[in-house]
């Protein structure tokens, strides 16, 4: 009778843990970034991300961040998801267009999209189905991880002012961008980053392109050369989330749903930082060195970067119908969306901006 | 023996099942909206937001929703979350000013800043704590809630060519804006919205100020009227999540933080879902009625509702230390903000503007 009663009562006792321990199972997720560990606004993302998902899974998603410094591998993060040796990646798609040629497209392209346009074709366009489309073969699920907001298109020590000017210009700036700058008679270098201010400063190149202000204030730049140009080459720059499908997988529903949560608005989130750093640097740099000012590129320039850009992107697609399925499906939404943009953020910000 | 056992193993049970019970409750709170039950756009974002919460809770976080003919107060959600009735709401600050004149700069102010700008204003400058400043004399706590865009200037009937134009003109544009263009000598008049079709039709007015083109499409006001003006008086509308301090603090961490970040991307969200309608039904209207075409008030007509909206503004903060508060506030965060826009957004959007 004791017996009986005892294994009936350790019976319920397990009924009623069972569901207790497998609610509050815990899942570590482990996440490589191309970052430092401190790397102004990116790196902050990547923990705002993590401390979001913890506290709303009350400690039952755990997010544990290696830093470039760690894994030794910034511009690998792919591979190292992919093969498994991590979770989850931060990382930029267009690092890999070495391996996926079509995963540049989902950061940014030349004379693309702004960021909202761009986040608008993600959610409402066909963005996030082309990317599952691009990520799905390598059992990777990406998704947005935050916005630079519109790049500069870079500091340089002299201006420009026709297309002349820039042959045989020697710039730092790399990937895609680079290449179009090339076919313009830019002698594009590729300079470690540690070593660019000093480049710059001794006339080893005239011209880099970064980021904004918000990360080029550290580096310094607007302490050496004066023109800073507005951008062409990265409207929108999305970095990304990589997670592993096993890994994805594994989690209850409702955790899968704080993290896609927790992701999305960290990526919103850094957009809105960027917008607010960029603002504080820029008005800084100013303050400080009254001989940067901005300048944009002539409208010579500009044509002749977009043909270039044009062409290049002709070359990528060619015999790749995943490519040109995802370079006219960006195209047509920006024809859309952008007569609103232009009907109303453009209208107004030109409306006052003589004040 | 078998007693004692039994206590014990109850006990043991008791333990094993409290913790469970506890992290299994579930919070309903019931929210209140100034929307019907199926406003485009604005409905969907309070169900996307309840959604979320409860798919990341596991259920334990419920939020019912009464739409507008339910608790048949639309503009009264101050007062139905202020006296408990409701735990939430979500509607626009700027309905309120009767009551809490300061409550009118969180949603957009003539003039002021662009969605982005003002969402880096709330979370990275003095917004989030000036509403707070605000809101907190009521007991209740106020989040944004989803931003519309830049808001159109309005349907016009004939062109606005000079200040004299709007000399008499009769236009249907409530709040804050109509009386500053009430000062430049427009009549401004309230109709129900369910009659402004006809009033323009039949000339009862000749103007109608709504929002953009997804939520103006479906008045069908682009089939009467030619001109489409680009905004002045709202460049960023946010609405609103309130939610009643006492509601707040029953909550458990985790699911407050599970509240806080629904809420915060489902705001999010509505931009962007916002920019990808506008897009979408501006481009209809084009298609549909070739007559229908985009206008920018002249140079002199935007001086002259900038100097009514500094007029008025002045007035509203006279004697109001916290208005100046905030409306200083405001203009200094737009002065640094709008620089980093200027040489970003704006500049690349210019750039490519005639091609």
């Amino acid at each position: 009778m004791i017996k009986r009663l005892t294994y009936g009562l350790v019976a319920l006792l397990l009924l009623a843990a069972g569901p207790l321990s497998h609610a509050q199972e815990t899942h570590t997720l482990r996440l490589a970034q191309t970052w430092g560990p401190n790397t102004p606004i990116l790196a902050e993302t990547v923990q705002h991300m993590a401390d979001m998902a913890e506290t709303m899974s009350d400690g039952r998603l755990q997010i544990r961040i290696d830093p470039a410094n760690k894994h030794k591998a910034p511009f690998g993060i792919f591979d190292l998801v992919r093969n498994g040796q991590y979770d989850m990646g931060h990382t930029a798609s267009y690092y890999y267009k070495g391996s996926i040629p079509n995963a540049m497209f989902f950061t940014t392209v030349p004379f693309g999209m702004i960021a909202p346009e761009q986040y608008a074709w993600f959610y409402h366009g066909e963005g996030m189905e082309l990317m599952r489309k691009v990520y799905e073969p390598f059992g990777l699920l990406s998704f947005p991880g935050g916005n630079t907001g519109n790049q500069m298109g870079g500091w340089f020590r002299k201006e420009i002012n026709a297309v002349e000017d820039l042959d045989g210009l020697k710039m730092r700036i790399p990937g895609f961008a680079g290449e179009v700058m090339a076919e313009l008679g830019v002698a594009v270098t590729n300079i470690p980053p540690g070593e660019l201010y000093t480049s710059l400063e001794r006339g080893t190149i005239d011209a880099v392109e970064w980021v904004g202000p918000a990360l080029d204030f550290n580096m310094g730049f607007h302490q050496i050369a004066n023109y800073y140009y507005s951008g062409w080459q990265e409207p929108g720059a999305e970095v990304q989330f990589l997670i592993s499908q096993k890994s994805w997988e594994k989690l209850p529903p409702d955790l899968q749903e704080i993290l896609r949560v927790a992701m999305r608005t960290a990526a919103y989130d850094m957009y809105i930082q960027s917008t607010h750093s960029s603002g504080e640097a820029w008005s800084r740099m100013k303050d400080d060195y009254p001989d940067v000012t901005h300048r944009t590129f002539p409208a010579e320039v500009i044509e002749a970067l977009r043909a270039a850009t044009d062409k290049r992107l002709k070359e990528v697609a060619e015999g790749d119908p995943l490519a040109q399925e995802i370079i006219s499906s960006q195209r047509n939404y920006l024809k859309q969306v952008r007569q609103w943009t232009n009907i109303s953020d453009k209208a107004y910000l030109d409306s006052v901006a003589g004040e």
